[in-house]
């Protein structure tokens, strides 16, 4: 398949998960694959310029219900949020690149994390909650949290975040289908026809 | 009928004029009225605590693209956006608050001042682009424009911002339903959703 889309996501935003539940579908039906980009979401503001939805507090209550409403519309579990937020998500990003890289179940694992997060509201900024996650899709917890600690990993997630910023982005989760960008869960639809008008 | 959603919106938002195209099909769907409420953005912003889209440049570029993705979607003829943009849009306001109080027609003055600005991309800040919409609707611009640089006038559009601010609007276009806020052109399905939701 030569249809793709990048789908550039952090573990701390709600209308990432939101898109992390029906990307695939959507890909499917475009007869496209997914690329899972794990970014840093305060990266990609400050790169920007912009400022984080849930530092204007109107917004970020409204956020809540509209976010709760996407839940409804979509046959999701009632969200919960994650019992620190905002929580501090690089480690659950780097943990998910970690995965990526040893080519154990990294869409899985996002999808995983997600829920716990999202669904269960457990604090992702914890070692100990990842590595929960880990364990019950049976990885080896202990050597991805060592490897997510390490150089290797700050600057994948870096990369991620810079190459984001770069291509036009100013928040998550953000899409591309070559220089297109699509912002935000409710531009799925956009992307699929971006995706349908290439060749197959 | 007693469904009823204001629709809070300033004549310089972009999104503001998509939503006006398919507000009232949609109110008719519901079987429910539309209040129009113009609106200032930039008091919004300052009571919310946010920021305006277009002082972020990334976004600005995205909102170009999505904005004209919107149109074509929507079957509508392209955008082209008004010859200074920002522009000041406070005496725009006013004007459509005036022709509202004179009994004029007041909706289709909204959407005709609309369309010179977004499909003819004239100057919403200049007094004799607004005198030419008026005059072409049958009105008389100069007592419209007179009564529009006036306190009733400039109160009346505080009145309505304030208001919009105070029940938690962060931006436009911002739809309420009961207490119940919406924010932008693409919620105007939940807004539908919720309208039907209410006793007919």
């Amino acid at each position: 398949m030569n249809r793709a889309v990048d789908f550039f996501f952090d573990f701390m935003s709600p209308y990432s998960y939101l898109a992390s539940t029906r990307v695939e579908a959507m890909a499917a039906r475009a007869e496209a694959t997914v690329r899972w980009r794990p970014a840093y979401l305060p990266g990609i503001l400050k790169a920007s310029g912009n400022i984080a939805p849930v530092s204007v507090l109107p917004k970020a209550a409204y956020i809540v219900r509209d976010v709760e409403r996407w839940a409804k519309q979509l046959d999701l579990p009632p969200v919960k949020y994650p019992v620190v937020f905002p929580f501090n998500s690089a480690l659950a990003n780097r943990t998910a690149l970690v995965v990526s890289q040893q080519g154990a179940p990294f869409v899985p694992y996002c999808r995983a994390l997600f829920r716990a997060l999202w669904i269960d509201g457990v604090d992702g900024g914890n070692a100990d909650v990842l590595a929960q996650v880990l364990k019950d899709l049976d990885l080896d917890a202990g050597a991805v949290l060592l490897e997510a600690n390490g150089e290797a990993a700050r600057a994948a997630l870096k990369e991620n975040t810079d190459e984001a910023a770069a291509r036009g982005a100013f928040g998550v989760p953000s899409f591309f289908v070559g220089d297109e960008l699509f912002v935000g869960n409710d531009r799925l639809d956009f992307v699929e026809q971006a995706l349908k008008a290439l060749p197959g």
